[in-house]
């Protein structure tokens, strides 16, 4: 239901592998930040426990959060899927149980630092070049990465690619805009369809499938296409051609040499991801599609834990921050 | 006529100060590039002569070319309105004709860098942040500045906004496409719109100006924006909307502090500007948005000529070519 998703903790090393991890589903909507931050502190302090860690072992404390972020101030800011969160002291909060420093960011940048060290742009030579992490789930979001370094825009912002509006659509979104790529191609409005196909009787697969009880999501679907049912074949087709259609746009203005692509809707399966690449590759110019890779995670779930170790890890280590990092030591 | 442009050479102080300069009307589709490039060095000798200059006084030789470029080898590349340059050595020719060294890139990054350095983006404290300037005349291009450097993209292609589709449009484009924003919107588009006005009577302002022998152009139809021609009026705020809408995609995903539009259709006026402005903060998130300036630029003809002095400047005194400069000194 709306505002449940799965609180993940992890435990990582100096080289962000995840040592042990503990977690559970909270509702980002029915509960307070107070109670889901309790209960990630909660979950921390099992972590510490079973790893006989101290009070003083960690580097550092990485949140990841589902909403845009101002990150200088550790808050989320407008957030649509978490509205009580808006301007919540996240980081502040944090501080107070930790003795380490805490860094709050969105879910998509960490993400994005997991692919780059992890996952599919590991091999980007010497950390030039950019790429960027697509999640493609009930929400779509983009992470950037220039040079190894996340790129956030002046507010934060940058990456906010599932409210880019699609020409001439009518959609309403809940941002209040209409044609909105999330309210056209996110998760909620592929299952609504596919709902739809299955209720009228177009997808006999589907219709099918849900009197036998089956759970409606991206992976039954992806069956649905593999055995040959044209609708779920329609509904991956067009869902990853209309996700392609306004990365082609962004690839003409922004060339970079790798689009990952992960999220809920990659378990519509290879022809999904095919049809994302499809439309990038007809639709962006030559030049700047020239030596495009685009590509599926391999990472998937576990790469926003990971990525926020690797977050803590740069800020901790960064040249920034060295002269803090000595006095720690000393 | 196609091809037709102004080949503009200067000779800059270590400011990037225009002290000279010499140029002239040149065809890009109709000159060779060895014709174009041997007149730009006959003006530079000019300049050297006029300032009694010896033939190892320069520091090195800026090119900006109304093209995308291969930055590292200085050759431009798939050149929509210079089809013969493409992968023309333009800096190996004029590395045969200068002692110094000679960098090329395209003529919206040079301008890009005359913002950053002596015009609206100059007030960005500290070099931090990042803008874009936006190019639309009979091209639309754009540069891209992150924390003070000229973004490429990984094969130098990045900015090309001019080929972004907009959904549904249907109108060829003469790199193939349909629905390129500069196929819509961009100077040749206008003027087939105005032409087709003033013909068909729509626009009585048009009609009269032409009939009384004046030039169809930007200067034209602001003034009969200016002067309550509604069909001119409507050229206008359709121009900006279309470029504005595009603008905003790019908004939501790269969340710029500032736009600087340039370019021949910055002579729409204002109400060309300000239709911009009201497209994007229509269309582009609130967050995103927040405290983003959209302004014309204040530089306009000669911000080519100061940013390539800029590009030889950054380049010559970088910290990474401190070594050869030490040589070149000794």
């Amino acid at each position: 239901s709306l505002g449940q998703t799965r609180l993940n903790v992890a435990l990582c090393d100096l080289e962000a592998e995840i040592i042990d991890s503990a977690g559970g589903g909270v509702n980002l909507i029915k509960e307070s930040p107070e109670e889901v931050l309790g209960r990630a502190v909660a979950y921390a302090r099992e972590l510490e426990e079973r790893a006989g860690l101290g009070p003083q072992a960690l580097f550092g404390v990485g949140i990841a959060l589902p909403s845009p972020v101002d990150y200088a101030n550790g808050v989320p800011v407008n957030p649509p899927v978490m509205p009580g969160w808006d301007r919540y002291p996240v980081a502040s909060y944090l501080a107070q149980e930790f003795t380490c420093p805490v860094f709050v960011d969105n879910d998509v940048n960490v993400m994005a630092l997991a692919e780059r060290d992890k996952g599919a742009a590991a091999g980007i030579a010497d950390r030039r070049g950019s790429f960027i992490l697509v999640k493609a789930g009930t929400g779509i979001g983009a992470g950037i990465v220039i040079d190894g370094e996340i790129y956030r825009g002046a507010k934060g912002a940058a990456g906010d690619i599932g409210h880019i509006g699609i020409d001439g659509d009518e959609t309403l979104c809940p941002c209040g805009n209409r044609g909105c790529l999330e309210a056209v191609s996110g998760g909620r409005a592929l299952l609504a369809r596919a709902e739809a196909a299955a209720r009228d009787g177009r997808s006999a697969f589907l219709a099918g499938e849900l009197d036998a009880g089956a759970k409606l999501d991206a992976s039954l679907i992806a069956r649905g296409a593999a055995s040959g049912d044209e609708e779920c074949i329609g509904l991956v087709i067009s869902s990853g051609a209309s996700i392609g259609n306004i990365l082609a746009k962004l690839v003409n203005f922004f060339n970079p040499s790798l689009i990952v692509i992960s999220g809920g809707l990659t378990s519509l399966g290879e022809r999904f991801i095919a049809s994302i690449r499809e439309a990038i590759y007809r639709r962006s110019t030559p030049l700047a599609a020239a030596d495009l890779v685009v590509k599926k995670s391999a990472l998937l779930e576990r790469s926003g834990m990971t990525g926020a170790a690797i977050l803590v890890l740069d800020e901790v280590f960064s040249h920034r921050n060295v002269g803090r990092l000595m006095s720690g030591l000393r």
